[in-house]
């Protein structure tokens, strides 16, 4: 290895299903994304932090990397590079920044997955200029990227949960609770309610989106469920935070055609007072985080 | 009049029943708050100017003041100190600031009611110390002050209508919409539907909180249901913003003891994974508003 500064700057978005990384060229663009299976890991990440080891060292193609940015789902404590909570992978307190630091041997940033494509989108993307923006990537989960006077929102982590906010329907969510956004409206609850209702396996949303556009009733229901909750939900960031732009992401969000103008409309029919947002589709679609991680890094040594 | 700089700092806090007002001693602290009853108010707002300028020449005792804080409710926007919307008040786009700057001869600021009551409370109160905290006050309306990063946050006057955001019930709200959390939590709405469920006219929660302490069955349901509502709204808060610390102001708030446990219980309940807030009861009172209008006073002379 050469010297610390020698070597590239390297992102890597840690996701439920695969790693995507990428190196920072000279111009502060990212490289194509590199894509590797996420191993299974125990509460230690120790198999993860082997992989992460692994792909960072083959993108520096044997330099010290100058930086590394990580972006990893779940609860992360940003100011401290802990993963607190990752329910995908297993993690509990894992003290990532620190331990992928002394193997790699340079500085390290730790970012959540979802708050480093907003900050992305946010520099680059669909959130550009905006004083106060939000990031909706509505994919496997749910969460959102809170821009708030133009700084990301954190809260030590818990910011942006609004997977998990009530939406007043019965059905039961992966995190324990009963009527969470993410059951019935993210893109993975689309496809798995669509299942459900007709007995026919699809692949995804979009394989339902493109029900929908023939007319499939059960797929029309499906979608209008989700529809409603996802409207339902940016009420709430509306009257709470009113950001002038949403930028919806994800799985669901390749499906722009049935999403952003309905979604408008049905927002706008909850709104009295309020200011509504303009709603967009997110522009870095599943780069956003591996770019968001490119930033993080490059802050360690602007 | 003398030159500008010789008189008081004054502080003026515009309700919809009553204003209130004070001078800043030396020490930067609130005088006894003067009360006067608002006039009625035609769209100019001209019947309020007329008062606000009588009330802050009576306090300043004749000298020109060094500066004045005035806030009011509904929609405002800071920056520019206009009033964009005030339901109670009759005003739409009041140029607010400019307007009293130009009768008062001295530097005035505007800001809204709660935001500087939340201001106040993360000064000298209940928020004294948190990064990240809400002042609620719910009295005859909800709204919040979100204090994030240690900033009050007002995306242009738009931020804090947790008052007006669905909790899934069926009652129509003043603002037009139906479900809002102030049509059934707000302290006039505990009064209300206390009134309605009875036929006992009461003046106000605190009438409704004895009889809850009586076992009135008509109470205790009314104030189940407040609590049930504003355990929801603040699912949302904490979903969302993760504050440390949650600060119950307004005639709800007087009733600490029949509030903050059962709403932490409450919230509690609706939680998985989320981080809740410490809930507590708010510290200035109804004096929060007008310390909050003095400290953007001060700053506009410091």
């Amino acid at each position: 290895m050469t010297g610390s500064g020698a070597g590239p700057v390297v992102a890597v978005d840690v996701g439920g299903t695969s790693i995507k990384a990428g190196v920072l060229g000279a111009s502060g663009r990212l490289s194509d994304v590199d894509r590797t299976a996420t191993p299974a890991a125990g509460s230690d990440g120790a198999a993860v932090l082997d992989a992460v080891e692994a792909i960072v060292r083959r993108l520096a193609g044997g330099a010290r990397p100058a930086a590394v940015g990580v972006v990893v789902p779940g609860i992360v404590d940003d100011a401290t590079g802990v993963a607190v909570h990752a329910e995908n992978l297993g993690w509990a307190d894992v003290p990532l920044r620190d331990l992928l630091a002394k193997r790699l041997g340079c500085p390290v940033a730790v970012g959540h997955d979802v708050r480093a494509g907003g900050l992305a989108e946010h520099r680059a993307g669909a959130l550009r200029g905006a004083s106060d923006g939000v990031f909706l990537p509505v994919g496997t989960g749910i969460a959102a990227a809170l821009i708030l006077d133009g700084r990301v929102y954190a809260a030590d982590g818990y910011a942006g949960e609004i997977g998990h906010v009530s939406v007043g329907h019965d059905l039961p969510c992966a995190c324990g609770g009963r009527g969470c956004l993410e059951a019935i409206a993210s893109a993975a609850a689309v496809a798995r309610r669509y299942a459900a209702a007709t007995g026919t396996t699809v692949a995804g949303s979009r394989d339902v989106a493109d029900l929908v556009r023939r007319g499939d009733p059960a797929a029309v229901a499906v979608w209008d469920d989700a529809l409603d909750a996802l409207a339902y939900g940016l009420s709430m960031l509306t009257g709470l935070l009113a950001p002038s732009v949403v930028a919806i992401g994800g799985g669901l969000g390749e499906s722009a055609d049935l999403v952003l103008r309905p979604l408008a409309g049905r927002l706008a029919a909850r709104l009295t007072f309020q200011r509504p947002p303009r709603i967009v589709a997110a522009e870095l679609g599943d780069r956003a985080g591996c770019v968001g991680a490119g930033l993080l890094a490059r802050e360690l040594v602007a």
